[in-house]
């Protein structure tokens, strides 16, 4: 592991989040290297399907927070970190592999889903696949923290989208329900993204904690601002398909919100329709969030989840890697604002 | 880790299978212990559920082998025996609440299965949670030996499943495609139990991989007489549903074998029958099995497996454990000799 390297940055900090994205490139991209190395690991005859998912063009959110949390100034990508963020994304391309048979998706980023493409059988066998080759991955370390850390979060991943499934739409709406649905099934893999990659970049005890408890808190108002982008969408999540969480009858802060704002009368109205699976038009919705006030005060909860996040780094600001984690937490809070003047 | 210890056993060796079974009870007593206190790990929401798969009263046959590739002839059981025995059953046990998917089952043993019961979401989301947990019970050693060996085999196991699944029964016939279907997904976890049983057990390196070796080749054993009890059943199999395997048109070792030596039009009618999903009774099947010697040739090969497996035990004679491995794989010797003379 490396040593800590809090003072004299070798590289200037960044002064936006394109200029974030550049600093991590190199990054970026020797975790693409490691990801395409796995495939050969794989069996040959699921070599492709293997490929088809390590290549896919997602948006590499939990790797970002690997290297932010864990960047020290220098430029070229410590090779623990690069592989510790070859281990959670990894895990979140199998637990995606999964989440599509049970959506029905039949695209994910415009390409097909392994469940449609080659039934869901085959995608059960090859999220397992996935996720036992990143439980490979994470034993390449001198301890058992990476994977020890990794394992607790897919155990929760899972339990949080069971909770999710379980419940159903005829669930009670309860925010309480909510928060722990997005603390399991977000939060959790975030928390060890932020925590492992201050772990690995050298950091002290105390500030690895920290990022740890920052990851967390940003997971939330990340949950709460792509459970939003279900209703209403900005330039950036304009090629999204609105609605769909609402269809489906999953209880979000921005549903519960709309159901505690409304009387009684409209709320049996909208219960009715999540239950029945027969909800009306999420633009219908979108318009009474509007009206109501819901969007505004939703985008108020998420911003306040960033603030609780950025709280956690104040005693932290001379390390390096907190630069990058507030450059971060503002993109996320620009792109809650926005939302308030959808296009 | 234990210190080998090849002399002076304190227990007689077993004369025969119930007196092996009846040794290896305080470890398997052991292992439901620690399999009952891998349900407090998980999230309370889930609890129940783990329980009902952990508390299943299958074989546990992975478990056993664990026990007898690292017997040292003392009766208690060693502690990180026990947990690689618990991490071994656990993987295993999620890999049948996946199968149970992709089979439709509704009960196994006598049980509802999870996918019948809770539908195949929960029941892809709970396998996924049980594996997470073995990962982290195999975290739970000094060293991550364990973690990676089970990693690989847990990857080969569904590849095993893909490679089946893909060709399904429109696949060409194939004795090698055969084989290698089952050396990923039965061999690779038989072998990794005897090898990490002997590794704990405290063996020497060269026997660790001798044990190893057995286990591949008893699995594959294994897998030919399981084959076997889909067409025909002796009093010990007798509960199991004949004829669901070629009702589903996989391609196993009996039909294979059935293929070969029938004529070009019978070959043509009984491929015909697996690719249309119309295949006739199994009890038929199983008839000209019989008559054409195929059921004998069967139980041969499986034989000339278990014989190979024993002979990887021939230069270690002296350590305890072989004693227990040779009575294991003479009562699976036996198993198929009944087969001969079903009921």
């Amino acid at each position: 592991m490396s040593v800590p390297n809090s003072s004299s940055p070798k590289q200037p900090p960044p002064r936006n989040f394109a200029a974030l994205l550049e600093l991590l490139r190199p990054g970026m991209r020797a975790l693409d290297e490691v990801l395409r190395e796995q495939v050969a690991h794989f069996e040959p005859e699921v070599r492709d399907l293997a490929a088809y998912c390590l290549e896919s063009t997602g948006k590499r959110l939990r790797p970002l927070l690997v290297f932010m949390a864990g960047w020290s100034g220098r430029p070229t990508p410590e090779p623990l970190l690069v592989r510790v963020a070859a281990v959670v994304e990894m895990t979140h391309l199998a637990t995606l592999v999964h989440d599509d048979i049970m959506d029905h998706a039949i695209l994910r980023r415009g390409r097909a889903t392994v469940s449609s493409k080659e039934g869901p059988d085959v995608a059960v066998l090859l999220g397992d696949a996935l996720f036992a080759q990143s439980v490979w991955l994470s034993t390449q370390f001198p301890t058992t923290e990476v994977c020890q850390s990794v394992a607790v979060a897919t155990r929760q991943v899972c339990t949080g989208e069971i909770v999710q499934t379980l419940g159903g739409p005829g669930a009670e709406p309860s925010r309480e329900r909510y928060r722990r649905i997005i603390d399991l099934k977000t939060a959790e893999l975030f928390h060890v993204s932020c925590r492992l990659g201050a772990r690995l970049g050298g950091s002290p005890d105390a500030f690895v904690e920290a990022a740890g408890r920052f990851g967390r808190r940003l997971g939330i108002g990340y949950q709460i601002y792509d459970d939003l982008t279900d209703f209403v969408s900005s330039a950036e999540a304009a090629g999204k398909t609105l609605g769909t969480d609402w269809a489906s009858g999953k209880l979000t802060l921005p549903v519960l919100c709309l159901l505690e704002r409304v009387g009684a009368a409209e709320r049996e109205r909208l219960l009715q329709q999540l239950r029945s699976g027969a909800a009306e038009a999420g633009a219908t919705i979108a318009a009474r969030m509007a009206e109501t006030g819901v969007l505004r005060s939703v985008v108020e909860e998420g911003r306040a989840e960033i603030a609780a996040a950025l709280a956690e780094l104040a005693d932290w600001s001379e390390l390096p890697a907190v630069g990058l984690l507030r450059e971060l937490a503002a993109y996320l809070e620009g792109q809650l604002d926005k939302l308030l003047a959808p296009v």
